[in-house]
């Protein structure tokens, strides 16, 4: 019945040889890793705008300068990480670039902050886009963690069904979203051409401004930066695309990049023709609809398509997230399963626990992460300052063919994110000082991970680790009673060794006579140990006792088992009514004792 | 680090043989096994007067004959449970005695009604203690639900730890709150009795009251009735008494009947005779203790005693529950596991099942379960008229020496019980009706495990289950390369059998090509069989292998072993870095097929 229900949610299994089906073509891929960077154009402009507001409303033609700013900074951004695409083309970004480069530590500084920062992506934009739903039907605001957690899920599935399958559904409201924001800029642009709209809601640009600080500039600049949240998906799931993958992802990104930027800068340009003021209960972008449109059909439009995006940014973290736990695990600082890939061909493990910790993420915030975003963008841009400086190392060591231009490019990039990293430190340490605490943890798991799976291989590599040559089994059969199921498993143990030793263990003097007593008559030549117990255990008796066999097998070089036999009913809910002794005994020996435990089924018919 | 814990919490170890030891005196039992029956003195007599309340407060006159028909109908619930106690001195109550006189229907009609109503006990005392508590100190009101699953968790532990222990804990507040409300009584009295106590607060008795029906007066002595549940539990736990045990339960049940007729007559005389109406804010018992003593230190002892012993009405359940649990587990209409004694001698998984069945039930109602009260007067009712039904039937079938006195009795006892039960359903049918679903449920939940139990059992006595005679034995390696622990389980297989066969699953045809060029030179003449596997599954193509080699086997008698090694990591958590392979064969492959799994442990020394 899982398997049925699986089936339906994704689909049927895949060949390991459909891989390539599941590639991406530049549009698709275009919609499914941009949708985090476009979706930010939806609160870049008003998180410039909420810092400039503190000062005055005059102020707000800083936003202009601000916003080319931030241009600049994208341009820097898309460059260099056109570089890594080539350099890298296996994907990987931030954390392969800064491994490789600078040493493990910034690798493992990248790799680390960019997984914990997709996780706060989803948590972050399907809260931001629950809470545009909530404010449309005011009637489900009760019920806004509830619908976070049934986005999150369902993305979650379409992930696992796959990338193409999900790049599918995905790609229309990404492509409507860009549509919606373009044509509202095209009308909003013609009215101010023809004059429609009055000169005098805006200050003119370079108005003196009373009390504004370079603090405060910096900081508006900080907060617009986290529009750029998002630019380095691409480079990080480069071989989701189609052959040729490197050329394919650096024309995405670029597609990107210029996408992001006409975006940005209408609405900026917008807000500040508009005069528009950030507000409480209303968004800068719904602002600037309904002074475009008022409130009909379009108005709707943009308002839908902006609370669309907002859900689907998160599937970007899907879509990178996997693949940059496979690195990781690959190199033996996460768990061995995130490299398996599912039925669907997708890294499974990796989806999977990147839906389970968001979820729990919106659960601990009920789904008021707002106050994660400083974090989400210090996230962002540890790696980003990482992956240039490692990228300028690159160059410095190979120096092929036009390298100072391409040490320049990551030189400007590097310096530039280096310095917005120090401008959000200095002006948002309030909100961004966790950082110091689980970066360090995260880092102190991948060590303690990778440590234990060198151990493990160091003494898989020792000659030394088994005994010599086996030279005798010695079997060894709990038995409860003489019973058919006794019978059986004594016959198999026989058929194994000549060394076959029947254990009971009796819990009062009665029962060790008489089982004694019945076992000479039937017993058939094979030894019968009984053992005492005053607790009721059996485990802990029989415990004891394989100690004194392992001592003498050991010098014998005698190798043990156990032979344990295990009902196994016809339906799974009568488990239980099975008391689990079997089970038990298996974990138990399993993890103290060095025998060999066999376990032998009896399947009931009915 | 578990075992640590468990120890401080529950005690060391007991031996078998300390049984005796944690066997219960006259005072001990009747601390422990009435505090239910006395707790309720707390809400019978205000039960009463609410329904008499809706006529008139010139109806409260009627709480003496109320009290008194109850009292009857106490003395008569006595003296059947006096008769069951010396013919059933094996415990077991209500369900052996319907059992085994009446039929197998009647008898899982009222082991499982008392089953659920212990569950109801616990929640509903403990949530009613909580309100005391919650009443005293407004602050933690909102803790409520909390608090409850916390004094749950105590009573668990606390049983946990043994029954002795438990009763020296709690017989004090047992105790503590019988005095208490003796020395309200007294003074009351004594008040009364001088003067202090002006003589018209009260309406005469025989007044005639306008608008009072059958139907009401009914009601209100249903009502009442709800006093009585918990005097059945001696009869379930005589086995926990000293020797001579019947003898010890019939006066522990004398002692108690005496002190529940005391203390309701005294609350219910000096709550007429006051002219307590019952309040929403205020408890009835409240108020007499304020009339009588004033807001001093008496009145809150009476208090504290009071939420104190609703507290403890609990520990009935778990003193009574896990006995029954084990009279229907022996008889296989309950999982085995029930049957089994904890380390401390309680049938400690009837004790964890009844805590975390009350600490859903208490977080499902959120706290209120009062609602469950009448629902948990017929989940007593019933077992009380099939139990004298059934002492009916035997006296009859046996007639031993005096037996038309002992047969009236518990003819009376029927009647009585029967009518209660008739006059629960008719006036309250709208609070008790879900009793006529989770009764059937119930039932059909014992007679599937029964079902299960007596199939199981005719299964292995048929003889011819088991194949002839084992002629060979077959090993299966699955092999994921060349490695030393490959090596050393083809070794350990060889010298297990001669017909040792390795298995590779490849993910691809280089894959295979490669295997097979390495075994060829290092195989040592061990038969290699590859596979392949299209969807990087191991188990399916594996599993589709052993159906071929199990055909073939057992034509010939051959039996078939899997081999499948196993890291044990030296700590737990890194259980999760290897994949669970072998787990998912094991599971696999003893539920689908009939072939023995061996498990060869690899211990990593660090």
């Amino acid at each position: 019945m899982f398997t049925t229900i699986k089936r339906f949610l994704i689909g049927r299994p895949l060949r390991s040889n459909e891989l390539e089906g599941q590639k991406l073509t530049k549009l698709k891929a275009l919609a499914i890793l941009s949708s985090d960077a476009l979706s930010s154009v939806a609160y870049g402009t008003e998180q410039i705008l909420i810092v400039l507001a503190t000062i005055s409303t005059a102020a707000f033609w800083y936003s202009i300068p601000i916003t080319v700013g931030i241009l600049f900074l994208l341009l820097a951004l898309i460059l260099s990480y056109r570089q890594v695409i080539f350099s890298y083309p296996q994907g990987g970004g931030a954390y392969l670039v800064s491994k490789e480069n600078l040493g493990l530590l910034p690798g493992l500084i990248s790799g680390g902050s960019l997984l914990v920062d997709y996780i706060l992506t989803v948590a972050v934009s399907v809260s931001a886009g629950t809470d545009a739903i909530t404010s449309a039907f005011q009637t489900l605001h009760p019920y806004s963690v509830e619908i976070a957690i049934i986005l999150v899920i369902i993305i979650t599935i379409l992930n696992l069904r796959g990338l193409t399958e999900s790049a599918s559904v995905l790609a229309y409201p990404v492509y409507l979203f860009v549509f919606s924001l373009l044509v509202m800029m095209g009308v909003g642009i013609y009215k101010i051409a023809t004059g429609q709209v009055p000169p005098d809601l805006h200050p003119h640009l370079g108005t003196p401004v009373a009390g504004i600080t370079l603090f405060l500039l910096l900081k508006a600049f900080s907060s617009g930066c986290s529009a750029l949240t998002g630019v380095e998906a691409i480079s990080n799931a480069i071989p989701n695309f189609k052959d040729p993958a490197p050329n394919n992802a650096a024309k995405t990104l670029l597609m990107m990049g210029g996408i992001l930027a006409v975006l940005l800068s209408g609405i900026t340009f917008l807000a500040y023709w508009f005069g528009i003021a950030p507000k409480e209960t209303e968004t800068v972008v719904s602002q600037i609809a309904e002074e475009t449109f008022g409130r009909n059909i379009l108005y709707y439009f943009v308002q839908g398509t902006t609370a669309l995006i907002l859900v689907l940014a998160a599937n970007t973290g899907f879509s990178a997230f996997p693949q940059l736990a496979f690195n990781l695990a690959r190199d033996k600082f996460l768990p061995r399963m995130f490299t398996i890939r599912g039925d669907r061909l997708g890294y499974s493990n990796g989806i999977i626990f990147l839906g389970v910790a968001s979820i729990l993420l919106i659960i601990a915030f009920q789904g008021n992460t707002e106050r994660l975003i400083p974090l989400y963008a210090v996230g962002v841009f540890i790696p980003f300052t990482l992956a240039q400086t490692g990228m300028i190392v690159q160059w410095i060591r190979k120096k092929p063919h036009g390298w100072i231009v391409k040490l320049m490019t990551n030189l400007i990039g590097a310096l530039i994110t280096f310095g917005v990293l120090m401008i959000l430190f200095i002006t948002k340490f309030p909100q961004v000082w966790p950082v110091f605490i689980f970066l360090p943890i995260v880092i102190l798991i991948f060590r303690r991970i990778n440590c234990h799976y060198e151990a493990v291989g160091e003494q898989l590599r020792i000659e030394g680790m088994f005994k010599d040559e086996i030279r005798e089994n010695v079997i060894i059969v709990p038995v409860a009673g003489i019973t058919s199921v006794v019978e059986r498993s004594i016959n198999y143990a026989k058929s194994l060794s000549d060394n076959v030793i029947a254990v009971y263990v009796a819990f009062s003097h009665e029962e060790e006579k008489r089982m004694e007593k019945r076992w000479e008559e039937w017993g058939n030549g094979v030894r019968l140990v009984t053992l005492h117990s005053s607790y009721r255990s059996i485990i802990y008796p029989l415990s004891k006792f394989l100690e004194i066999i392992e001592r003498k097998s050991r010098e014998r070089n005698y190798q043990i088992m156990v032979l344990v036999p295990q009902f196994i009913p016809k339906k799974r809910w009568q488990y239980i009514l099975h008391n689990q002794s079997a089970l038990l005994i298996r974990m138990k020996l399993l993890w103290d004792k060095d025998v060999v435990v066999a376990t032998l089924p009896y399947h009931f018919k009915k």
